[in-house]
């Protein structure tokens, strides 16, 4: 056993090594010249550069609409004219709120009103600016609501159930979570959903503060006073601009009425320190918490209600201001109309010197070695264009009005979208379309991880062998050639592209070895980021290195190195998901009705707690699954065939240019031009952001989301849904 | 699929009604005499009666050796004698040892000086008496050491690997473990192993204070004053007085000299609260604990070493006391030479009001309900002995003693011995020798949870239905109509009997609903006990019912309703347990192994933490586990013989009284005279405390901790050992 062990290892590295000579999609003599120039790519990186980047462009609070925003947006401009890039700013008109009152109150016996501000420390340099947002969440409603208090966990669904197993009700209630486990913006939809008049969100010791280590500025977890801002709008509804859905915020774009705007929340939101939160939930009574809701404070955690009222006021300016995409581009030399997108945000919640000045500074030190390239005489094949995005933070809002401004375009033009965000120390993350399998494993293989001299994909595979528990999981891994691409969420720039337009997408970034607790506080600086997140900025030239070799290497691929089998592969791995699911589901439900039909709830509960028993939910039908089962029978004959394909283009050289079109416009195909039910503008079959989850992805979304919430008429229309994008996807690659 | 579970529930529901009418064991005519005595039992029983007991046995401290102890042993005396028992008192003379000097102190910067104190409380009136014992570890070594101090999670061996893997050190230190996962006297044993020279054991709020609830005296649980007493005698070694190991501790009987004496601790040990842990884990740095290390203070846990020291001083006088049993029999009027044995401690750390009075005084309702059947002319078959055991706290001291001095009688005579100890409100736990599964399922069928008004039986298939996760998980409990017996580890008198000298064995408690913080306190105190645990007492009757039950039915029975079919496929079950646990070390060190050569736990790791690489561990080699196999197919066939004949003497009334002999002594044959590895005294093959766990049961201990251990050549001999002792029981069961 131990010597197949030891042979996975050498046969790995043997085939790295020979990696290094083929490049998928280009012939043996486009490689030489290929690989020198990826050579003299990395050479024109630099980590002390990107160091200082991050230093000029986090010196000062630049949220979207901010005197900041809008110099550092003219500072990106002028670097990329420099490097040598034809470079403009886009302005987009965008509502945006901003904090006008802000009151949170504990009335009754012990009275505390809340700090709502994180101080300046000595440690810190930038923590004291004129200029920051205060905490707050953007997109809450305005409101001035009192109300008793309850607990609920993390705010999810199942946190819901579970307070139903304990007959709690938030109807006409202020209810308090966690940060954590989902995105935030789901936490108060589902306490509307539920009937809460107004929502607290808190980070946590347990999660984020002196639980995980020690805090700001002793250590780089959150402090008793940090508070994580950040964006609440419903954007598995759609994402950007609530006005303008669909379509450019341009100035004269159609708007919706800002009270109609489904995304804004219904509700006054507001998110606080566990200093803050500490007096609000001693105040509560009632039950204890269930074990798994306990947090590190030093208390017994009561669900509540409270028996003081809690008074929560909140007003914001609800101004219009513009949004500075600042795009960059290099022309293509052979195919000017085919372009390879490349994108990070610019704007932070206040300094962002790690989110998302450190993804930037890498990005523009990436257009900087371009530009050094083509002082060269190289000129890449395709156009290749630079976006930096401004009011990410609020809801994606650079990046999705561009995308839905130029979504023709783009659906004609665009090869792929490769965008990254915050950036750190540790291990490469790459999420994105599954045909990219491959050419992201070749990536993986070519660059150097700067800590540990191996690849960066030998360096992944350890830790993935290291954190997989089973041996026969570890063997698997030793076994799997290709990396897994995660599937993608949402969280960044990347989803108008890939889940409105249907556009081949990546997300890159490293980490995994920084402690956090600055994220969206004033304490994202540039002082903490040297302190304990990439200390010498060598993952900076790292990300440089993958993205822009990734970005390089589709500008210049003779044949677009996409692999359809692998998405085949996937997509069937999720069916197969989704139908286990759905027997799992059948199974449990069955047999937890007859559970509580025959009164075993009642019988296991303790009598003095005085539980209701759960409720008796709708069984689970048969489900005919058969349409997907053959969508994807004809979508493996199809990806099969068109290898065969593939392979001829790449060696004959001939027939390139309209293969290339069809592999690039392939993942338009499985688009649905209805949408996902209740939230239209997500129109991929495959990738969504859970209506439930916010980031977490959903694969096979209209499918498993039928599941999860038992609705069984609709499951059957979207496993039809699902399976005529699949064919639709088959058909689309098998035609000549 | 639903309707096969409710068909389930029906033919339980029916089976059950029909057991009403016959008992395993009886002949009809017997059986509905015996129902009709059970019944008149029942009648006698009284929650208050025992209310009352619990409030007059927890009225003073009475631990071992003290006025209070002796006082509560001369009542319990005189009440055996009313209810017209057969009753005296043996005494022995055992080593015990009480503080004389604690003093442990933080040095350094902040100085601490520990309390080592539990306050009095208003709401806990017997909380301020003199006569209590402070708080201490029984069997501490005299020590005076100062150090830097290192916290070690909970002291187990996992822990320790784990601190290799940090690259921390506790040679010449102190460490500071937390109550919980194990017996705690395995904690300071694993911190001597290591070369520690002083233990500290406080009981941390995540497992034992705020976290859980409510503290005392608003709730239940413990507060930050509380500290949990305890033995830290190696009892894994042997139990009872470590001067007289093997005999009993009679005023003659040879003793060990103390220094020699291998269960007493080589190092100081001491049990702090959380408020006297707080300075001192504040105290440490160095790298911060892994995840599931973290407590419930609201500090960042370091793993240490202190920059400060740490004094720790105690000294113990080590006086000869007497340990007072209390014995009542009832002889039997057909064999009075078989003996069914029951049994419960009297002694507390102080009040002891849950443990062990609460047990005790269901006990002594059990006897007085006897008595008042004597009263209407019942005689039982067999001799019943009624023993209330002193000196359990310390090591099971009471009834070891008399196990070691009664030995060949008891090997003799002894049917079955049946223990309890704490009891509280909720479900039956019962473990004990698989013999018995189908006798203890009978018995819960046919006793009703006061609170329900279902079966015991029903109750606790109910809470198992809705505890486990899986469907499947599910379906098999629905499917199975015995109970599962668990196996027995120690921490309660059980241990002498079964695991010294192959008594078959029940122990028995109700619980599972009382919140719990009192444990060894000065707060195990009535007031506590009418407030958080089974606050109308109505568990007591209940505990009475089921182990007098057992009593009455193992004294009245014709045949005795021993089932080796069940004890057969139990092994059967460890077997394979054992197998799998090697096969999978196999595979998992092999795996292991080789990541380690080719460098991926180096890769996988963070550089700045500079953690060393895990260390090569043997190859595990192929075991023949044939000798094992071959003896459970030899003993399968016997035991199915023994059915037919066990049901031909049943049926025919003839040759019960040598068949009846024959099952009681058979559990015998499962001893090996030479003990296991290192601890002789334990010599039952199937059954032990784990070496590592104390408390936590190991099933076929030879095999399994030889696996655990990775004592390979140990491994081969200790399957021949159980092999052996298996096939003996094969060939005494099948002997005519």
């Amino acid at each position: 056993m131990k010597k197949t062990f030891t042979l996975s290892f050498l046969a790995l590295s043997a085939f790295a090594q020979a990696q290094q000579q083929n490049i998928s999609g280009f012939s043996s003599a486009s490689a030489a010249t290929e690989l020198q120039h990826e050579k003299q790519f990395d050479q024109s990186l630099s980590a002390k550069r990107i160091g200082e980047s991050i230093k000029q462009l986090s010196a000062y609070p630049h949220h979207l609409g901010s005197p900041g925003g809008k110099a550092v947006a003219d500072a990106i401009l002028a670097k990329y004219k420099s490097f040598g890039l034809d470079a403009h700013i886009e302005t987009y008109n965008v509502l945006f709120p901003t904090p006008k009152t802000r009151v949170l109150e504990l009335q009754g016996a012990t009275p505390y009103t809340a700090l709502l501000k994180e101080p300046a420390l000595a440690e810190d340099a930038t923590s004291g600016q004129e200029g920051q947002l205060p905490t707050y969440n953007a997109w809450s409603a305005d409101g001035d609501v009192t109300g008793e208090l309850v607990f609920v966990n993390y705010g999810l669904p199942d946190d819901y159930d579970q307070l139903q197993k304990m007959g709690i009700d938030v109807k006409g209630k202020i209810v308090i979570a966690k940060y954590g486990r989902s995105w935030r913006g789901i936490k108060p939809k589902v306490a509307y959903e539920h009937g809460a008049i107004g929502c607290i969100i808190y980070s946590d010791p347990k999660d984020d503060g002196f639980t995980q280590g020690d805090v700001y500025p002793k250590g780089a977890y959150k402090n008793e006073y940090g508070v994580q801002r950040g964006s609440v709008m419903d954007m598995v509804i759609y994402p950007g601009d609530p006005l303008t859905p669909n379509v450019g915020a341009t100035k004269d774009a159609k708007r919706l009425d800002r009270l109609e705007a489904p995304t804004i929340l219904k509700i006054p939101v507001l998110p606080i320190s566990y200093h803050d939160a500490l007096p609000f939930l001693k105040s509560l009574e009632g039950q204890v918490a269930p074990s798994d809701w306990r947090g590190g404070l030093p208390i017994t955690y009561h669900i509540g209600p409270s028996k003081s009222t809690v008074h929560l006021k909140l007003a914001f300016n609800w101004d219009m201001v513009p949004c500075y995409d600042v795009i960059a581009k290099i022309k293509g030399s052979k195919y000017p109309d085919e372009w390879v997108m490349r994108g990070n945000h610019h704007d932070g919640w206040v300094n962002g010197a790690s989110d998302p000045i450190s993804g930037q500074a890498a990005m523009l030190d990436e257009a900087k070695a371009m530009g050094d390239l083509l002082k060269t005489g190289w000129r890449p094949k395709r156009t290749i264009v630079y976006c930096s995005w401004d009011g990410e933070e609020p809801s994606l809002i650079g990046s999705t009005e561009f995308a839905e401004d130029h979504a023709k375009e783009l659906q004609q033009k665009a090869v792929v979208y490769i965008n990254s965000d915050s950036n750190g120390r540790g291990f490469l993350n790459a999420e994105g379309s599954h045909a990219l399998e491959n050419f992201m494993t070749e990536i993986e293989m070519a660059v150097t991880d700067p800590q540990t001299k191996v690849s960066v994909y030998d360096r992944g595979k350890a830790r993935e062998l290291v954190n997989t528990p089973s041996a026969k999981g570890k063997k698997e891994i030793l076994d799997r050639k290709d990396i897994r691409l995660g599937a993608l969420g949402s969280g960044s720039d990347y989803s108008a592209f890939l889940q409105h337009l249907g556009i081949t997408t990546l997300d890159l970034g490293f980490g995994g070895e920084d402690p956090t607790g600055d994220y969206h506080s004033i304490y994202d600086s540039y002082d903490s980021y040297v302190r304990f997140k990439d200390h010498d900025f060598m993952y900076g030239p790292a990300l440089a290195s993958v993205a822009g070799r990734a970005t390089l290497r589709m500008a210049d691929a003779d044949v677009l190195p996409f692999d359809f089998r692998s998405l085949c592969s996937t997509i069937d791995r999720y069916s197969k998901e989704v139908q286990e699911l759905a027997n799992q589901m059948r199974e449990s439900t069955a047999m937890n009705n007859s559970l509580i039909k025959s009164n075993q709830y009642t019988l296991a509960y303790d009598p003095d707690m005085h539980l209701p028993q759960p409720e008796i939910k709708s069984e689970v039908p048969t489900i005919d699954f058969s349409a997907l089962k053959t969508a994807l029978e004809t979508l493996k004959q199809s990806t099969d065939k068109l290898d065969t394909e593939w392979e001829q283009a790449a060696q004959s050289g001939k027939d390139q240019d309209k293969l290339n079109q069809k592999l690039y416009r392939a993942e338009q195909q499985l688009l649905y031009d209805g949408g996902l039910p209740r939230r239209p503008w997500f129109k991929h079959t495959i990738y969504a952001p859970g209506f439930y989850t916010g980031y977490g992805v959903k694969t096979l979304p209209g499918i498993r989301e039928s599941i999860e919430q038992r609705n069984w008429p609709e499951l059957q229309q979207q496993i039809a849904i699902a399976a005529k994008s699949i064919t639709q996807l088959a058909t689309y690659l098998g035609s000549e």
